[in-house]
């Protein structure tokens, strides 16, 4: 059917480098990072992010500490033009942080790129031009002298403009685009005539970023390339050199944290390694791969919840099950013998110690996560668990979060009675645990209106028995719901995960939802269930909040 | 709200090596590999796979080419024994596949695991215990000798038990477990212990197993530890060093990589990576990795739609958009400059050629995709493309898939008016394009029923104008219903991808089928719109079937 055939291949050809120093470093603390996020084409998501979308992601990169955000590519798209001048305009890039934006080295793209930052405070402009052989044959028809005057040239009137704009500090990056195709001399050759125009000092860097455009070799060879580049390049004491490493081979963390030990200052990524094709050196894993070695990755990862939760709303791309530290899956152990270890670790760990804990690599609590055990009811008897009950038996089509919490209610069932559950009694635990949650909140009734892509819900809510009206507007209207709660109660409530579903069918259809709340940073779920899905999502966010530990001090009016 | 601090945790303590070999090696043939997708647990699925799942899932290991496959731990779970005696029972292990069992040191574990094995021709062994320094003060009470008196008994038992079972080919393997916890020495220690026991030779080799079953440190790191362990083991000669990483830090590909050119002979992994907590490594992406670089990687991957399905069916777990090789984005442009890179070299590409394509490391014909160019109508405007303006006005949520299919008809419009495309106008394209392909095959009625979990379905088909019945039965109504049309027209069909979401609500709602089919290896999407779901879902098939290249042959029942 395919033609799957090796001989197509050609491999890739190793650095001649016997003396290398890189294997015997250890990274000990963190490179200067610059996020990618926003970049042109956004990543090439299927839905280009709308300015919202971008504001919301901007805001976060501030927050978890990123000095240095590139923000697109403001010549080449009008939006990311657009967006740059409303975070000049509202203000909203703080003093310490520094913008960036790409351009090619052509005069009308440097022109407008000069007039997109008029007052920035401070930023990084990214001249780029593709180096590689494939590229200056088969793209450009260029041999490298030609290639080479496109990058002087940029790098030229990348002086003049930065001139004409004094009130701004300009740093200049440059990027042999497709460095990992480059040849290594051909590589310096360009950069050494870039930074011959720039003049960079100690004092006054410029940023070299050599990006594995795409990643072509073992992560080893990559560290190869940026040792024997940082030993070449001119200049080496005035100059940044940056890592961007992609994933095409699953090694793009690897490559970036190689090359940051032999000689990389800085790297360039995103979170959770979004990007075009396999993505972008996913900076969340990087950082965390820090931090679980007792180096500070200068990035507040702490409240992953909002960051996994901005990410999806942003990209709308999932995050997999299994991703390195933020994965639904990571922190959870369904093997007895796994189990047994973490528990007996757990239970004579003192707060203060060094973390050990067999089979967990970082406390899941930094993460605002737990650690989480599921035991299979009928493992043994090979019929699947408790999800495969309720599907069977009750239709029920509990959500991978929502079967990890139900779990744990069934196991202390299960050791209470000693046996092994029937469906009806897992079916009226599942009610019990979950459905029946209503006090101190509940639900009497309430009002939408949508109107200009926006809900405004009244909602009648009975808190220990007293009758409250709250209101809120919001895209949707659990999203009011939520903000009405809110504001009403003086909790933090955010919706992590939220699903729904149909049960049954033509009359007697009912709909289901399912919810996980963080209520001042705990994790709660909730179900709610009835004829109309609206009721079915309100009630799951009650239950999810009478369940809260919460719930017990709630404020009346 | 969270405890986000660093100072938990301790650096990773390097190995004193500095005569390191490994950095100068390249992979030039593959390793030894060796699956463990049916391990223990299920790699710790929510769901267990039914007996049913595990046998497609090692047919179709054995026919990617595996000749080495882990069935699980027999002794510790029934359903693993039952799966293991099926196997044998049903003839399903080919005389050149090995299969590997689990088994802890205890001698009632071994024994029933030698029963569990009578009748197989071949068997791998593989013992373990845990020896780090945490397991052994934490877990087990033990000092090093106790430990390693754990192993020496086990492997004392393996050797007693198989002298008892002469008509198999056993070959031992023993894992120090938490080898990467472990100080370097002791685990040399404790295995030259075990193969004392042994006594293997050349001929006749065991198996030491070295895992990071906690990714600990970056991957240079694991290769110095097998470099070193490689140097120091005694009986080097006589032992196949076997490497089985995991991806706690997002590098587990990285680390076998590197741990190969450190001297492993054989990598133990899964297909995507699946596996408990963050997963395995990867073995399609290490084998697709050695594949880019001209080596034969020694296992058949090229029908990755037959091997992503049967994963997807098995596991329950999705597959990331952006997993490298056969995420569904991976091989799709949206950047003009990256496409116009692409086309260049594509159209200068001649077969028997090496490929050299900038942004695509290697042809996606090689796995039955194709590349794909994806040019939103209104990137400039900023208000989104094809999917948001079907959504808003229509309610239609497209699947990433169907987006990017559908965005090159969008193109090839909007090139022909040369104009924007209104959003009635990509509505009523979107229906010729898909809802309207009725020819030659068209759905005239159908009948389903349902028993023991199995639909039968009888559909009446006109096929170029004629009636025809056809007929089968299936685990749902879909599945049923595409064998009735393999079973009609000769046609090799599957469904890659389905999905479906009702549009309106109330009396006016209907539902939409969307799907992805692979017919006769040719990739085609259809969809299909009804009152009734079922109808939506067949029509779907239809449609798909009759944009096929196939569709212009039918054959007559």
């Amino acid at each position: 059917m395919t033609a799957f055939d090796h001989r197509k291949y050609q491999p890739f050809p190793p650095v001649k480098l016997t003396d290398r120093q890189w294997p015997d470093r250890v990274i000990d603390r963190a490179p200067r990072w610059c996020s990618v996020d926003l970049r042109d084409g956004n990543q090439a998501l299927m839905e280009p992010m709308s300015v919202e979308q971008k504001k919301r992601l901007f805001l976060l990169l501030v927050d978890i500490g990123f000095k240095e955000i590139e923000v697109g590519f403001p010549a080449a798209s009008q939006p990311d033009f657009d967006f740059l001048r409303l975070l000049v305009d509202e203000r909203l890039i703080p003093d310490d942080v520094t913008v960036q934006v790409l351009t090619q080295a052509r005069e009308p793209l440097i022109k407008r790129t000069f007039e997109s930052l008029v007052g920035v405070k401070s930023a990084i402009v990214h001249l780029y031009n593709s180096t590689s052989r494939v590229q200056r044959e088969q793209v450009f028809g260029l041999d490298t002298d030609g290639i080479k005057q496109i990058a002087v040239k940029g790098a030229k009137l990348l002086s003049e403009y930065a001139a004409r704009y004094p009130d701004t500090h300009w740093t200049f990056q440059y990027s042999p685009e497709s460095f990992t195709g480059t040849e290594l001399e051909y590589a310096v050759e360009v950069v050494d005539a870039v930074t011959e125009v720039w003049q960079p000092t100690a004092q006054r860097p410029a940023i070299i970023n050599l990006p594995a455009t795409v990643e072509m070799s073992t992560p080893n060879v990559y560290a190869d390339q940026i040792e024997w580049f940082c030993r070449r390049v001119a200049r080496r004491e005035a100059l940044l050199i940056s890592v961007h490493t992609h994933n095409d081979r699953g090694c793009g963390v690897a490559a970036a944290e190689l090359a940051v030990m032999a000689g990389a200052d800085r790297v360039e990524g995103t979170l959770m390694g979004n990007g075009e094709r396999t993505g972008n050196m996913d900076i969340v894993t990087m950082a965390m791969n820090l931090y679980s070695q007792g180096v500070d990755p200068c990035l507040q990862l702490g409240d992953m919840d909002r960051i996994t939760r901005t990410y999806k709303e942003c990209t709308q791309l999932p995050i997999h099950p299994r991703h390195p530290y933020v994965g639904e899956l990571v922190f959870t152990a369904f093997s007895g013998s796994h189990q047994d270890a973490i528990n007996k670790c757990l239970s004579s760990y003192n707060p203060g110690d060094y973390w050990q804990v067999a089979y967990l690599p970082i406390d899941p609590a930094d993460l605002g996560r737990s650690y989480q055990e599921v035991i299979r009811i009928n493992s043994q008897s090979g019929k699947g668990g408790v999800a495969y009950v309720l599907d069977r038996e009750y239709g029920l089509q509990l959500p991978r979060w929502m079967q990890i919490d139900f779990s744990q209610a069934v196991q202390r069932q299960a050791e209470q009675e000693a046996t092994e559950l029937s469906p009806t009694a897992i079916w009226k635990l599942f009610k019990q645990t979950y459905v029946s949650c209503k006090l101190p909140y509940h639900l009497e009734g309430y009002q939408v209106t949508r109107r200009d892509k926006q809900d405004s819900l009244v909602a009648e809510v009975s808190i220990g028995g007293e009758p409250v009206s709250i209101s809120a507007a919001g895209g949707g209207v659990v999203d009011a719901f939520v903000q009405a709660l809110q504001a009403q109660s003086d909790h933090r409530i955010g919706v992590v995960e939220y699903s729904e579903h149909a049960i049954g069918q033509g009359e007697d259809a009912k709909a289901i939802a399912y919810v996980l709340l963080s209520v001042n940073g705990e994790r709660v779920c909730g179900v709610g269930i009835s004829e109309d899905i609206v009721n079915a999502s309100l009630s799951a966010i009650l239950s999810a909040l009478n369940r809260s530990p919460a719930a017990a001090q709630p404020r009346a009016a």
